[in-house]
């Protein structure tokens, strides 16, 4: 008998699950709390960017979507660092011709929902999750415009409804539910550099940092030209979102620490005034499915946007799920069992590294001593490349699980901290050195 | 203008801060889900004794209620240990005359209740809170019999709603709330000894324990002969509760770890199979205010019971949130600010302590090392009363902050540390040395 599966959320995860269960013969229902952005236009002013890489493509690959996706994404080979005294400093993410892929959130989710429903899934919009039954596997939406409720019944309910996850309130209220949602002390805000006459204005094939310490901006490339630019910085105190009340406070405070933005940046005291200041929040719970409910993506686990794979991850979980559903012959209870047994430590190590990652990008990015030990790092992994990969490459570049990288980018981290205490090695490039330290270590490792 | 005051929650810590909040002048409103206990029976089956302590007590004191309790609280002046073999051990819990004083936690509501209607606080029962509007401090509570709602708008709502608050999970929804709610992977179910002709049938001065390491059974005495007894057991795997699945399960597993235990449990099997298996939860949250509503007592902190502090620490809050009120001449805005920073590191150190003291009790508190380091902190407390008390006298016995007490304990240690490694200390008991090293190391700290 064909399986009723509602999916909650058609956000990325949620539509891209939708494509992937469509596949096989079940049939699908998608409830979305939003208005359908193909109509009414996509709701910006956050992460309006997302960088796609290496576990993404592999779920859109398999999916069979990766042509329907590579028109709107644009590669960034690597870091453009922007110092504040205007000097610039390109560093490659991985090898020659590696990159990661700027994507429009409102595009990208664009495409997924099109090729779902061309695949016989059902979207439904305005449809706000009010309740959800475990036992039964009943949830009530409201329709957020005639306010009317209806109840669904089905045989699983997958909630891709976000950090802010509905199913997951509910969830907290039963038995023995575990969660750890914390928010960061700093917000962000998005802003702008419009292209000129459709042209890139800064270089296009990367991404740009402007490093201050304990704040930060970036910047990804749009199709249209422009950049959408994120401001990180703390929510209350120096230098932080509360010090900044006036134009003219925004003003000075760009060009003291962005100068060679700020002159690219017009509209920028509307947008800062203009756009909200969102919040950073990772949420960590246990278990993700409760019954026939099961949590996925960022619902099940958020990360903060610093090591560009909330997406990436939650895509992960797709293609995982629907390997699981393979191998125990859609058999659902068994498959989301192991399901959130699989994922759960990958979840909380790929959170654990976005957390980890900010301080590198707007700290350590620009430091000198860093840069080196970045060099270093691909030295290695370029003399050793069965027994070595960059912690940043295990990521982004690979599907090594997330717990495995991390683990293996922390007892790399030991051989790296040796070779950085070399005397003289921040005036000298010892390779030879470096060569030998680092097959002693992998001898021993 | 007299403010209007809601509390939701009529439970321990709601009562007792309508008593509180009645003696200033303001009209105070007790919005409690549940039916009324005085009329409709206490409903049990959960932590139906708690051990009530100084901080209890100065609490009771202060809003002048400590003759009333007196007569239902039944002191015990230390730990009686049940060894497997039936061999029993008394560790006095302090000083000469020092007790904690086992009560029923119905009666002690029901007292607390009686007492806030006698100075005209409003209770209103079978009314659910279902939503909270936190910008204009209105409430929805809904009739649990009728359905039917009321929108109740106040100057002040203090949610004291319990470890499950619902006016907590509102407030998770808004901006930057962070929590971290973590259950035990053990549960516990409340068990029986009967009185024998209205008499205890063992020692009633005294909390009884029976560790076995991995999980424990307590009794605490009630005012009419019997014992309430709880056990402390995984929920799952080795000696875990889903291993008892059966009569006989159980009347064995008894036998084997509790058996002067078990012969006089005559209702052991009934009750077992009865009394749900309770989960023991710790949540850490802030902030605790938003706008006009605050969390206070196991809402806004909720402990493991292992302390015996959650109804104290609970009463301390609302001590304390009342001497607060008196220095601000009751500018509730200032108040709670103070309130949330003031009791917030506190709240944390004794939920880190009511963990720990899971293994002290279950665990640590059979071994003869043990007993031997609890009584050479008592004797160094007893030679250098001004500088050093032991910890468990200033959680249980004084007033000292828990952060301040967790801090010092965990000094302490390094001392009692040193000790415990003197050659021979185990058998020789070498009072000279001791008090020498005390001297040194509080010459020192």
């Amino acid at each position: 008998m064909q399986k009723q599966i509602s999916i909650s959320g058609a956000g990325l995860v949620g539509s891209l699950l939708a494509c992937f269960l469509a596949k096989r013969n079940s049939k699908i229902t998608v409830y979305e709390r939003r208005a359908d952005s193909r109509l009414e236009g996509y709701v910006g002013g956050r992460s309006i960017n997302l960088a796609l890489s290496e576990r993404g493509w592999a779920a859109l690959d398999k999916v069979g979507l990766r042509k329907e996706i590579e028109p709107i994404a644009l590669p960034m080979s690597g870091r453009v660092i922007h110092h504040q005294n205007g000097e610039k400093y390109f560093q490659p993410y991985g090898k020659e011709g590696q990159a990661i892929y700027s994507v429009s959130r409102g595009l990208l989710n664009e495409v997924l929902v099109n090729a779902a429903e061309k695949m016989g899934v059902q979207f439904l919009f305005n449809q706000h999750c009010v309740e959800v039954n475990f036992n039964t596997t009943e949830a009530i939406f409201e329709n957020t415009e005639t306010k009317q409720t209806s109840t669904i019944k089905s045989d699983v309910l997958l909630a891709a409804d976000g950090a802010y996850s509905e199913a997951r309130y509910k969830m907290q209220r039963t038995h023995n539910f575990n969660i750890n949602q914390q928010h960061e002390s700093h917000g962000y805000k998005e802003l702008c550099i419009p292209d000129l006459n459709g042209k890139h204005q800064i270089e296009n094939n990367a991404l740009h940092i402007w490093p201050r310490e304990s704040f930060m901006m970036i910047a990804l490339p749009n199709l249209d030209g422009s950049f959408t630019c994120t401001l990180f910085a703390a929510l209350h105190g120096e230098n932080g979102f509360d010090m900044l009340k006036t134009e003219s406070d925004v003003a000075a405070y760009f060009q003291k620490y962005f100068p060679d933005a700020v002159a690219l940046m017009p509209t920028l005291a509307h947008d800062f005034f203009t756009n909200p200041t969102g919040s950073l929040v990772t949420v960590k719970c246990f278990p993700w499915k409760t019954k026939n409910t099961c949590l996925i993506g960022d619902a099940a686990h958020a990360v903060v946007p610093f090591y560009g794979q909330g997406m990436n991850c939650g895509f992960e979980d797709v293609r995982i799920l629907d390997e699981l559903l393979t191998t125990h012959h859609e058999d659902w209870n068994k498959t989301l069992e192991e399901f959130q047994n699989l994922r759960k430590p990958n979840a909380d190590a790929i959170a654990d590294l976005a957390l980890y990652n900010f301080i590198e990008m707007r700290d350590l990015s620009g430091r000198d001593d860093f840069q080196l030990r970045l060099k270093i790092e691909k030295r290695i992994a370029a003399a050793f490349p069965s027994q070595f990969q960059t912690l940043y490459g295990m990521v982004t570049f690979n599907q090594t699980p997330y717990f495995e990288a991390k683990k293996r980018g922390e007892k790399q981290a030991e051989l790296l901290d040796e070779i950085m205490q070399l005397e003289n090695i921040e005036n000298l490039w010892q390779e030879e050195i470096i060569l030998q330290k680092a097959a002693e270590w992998l001898s021993k490792n």
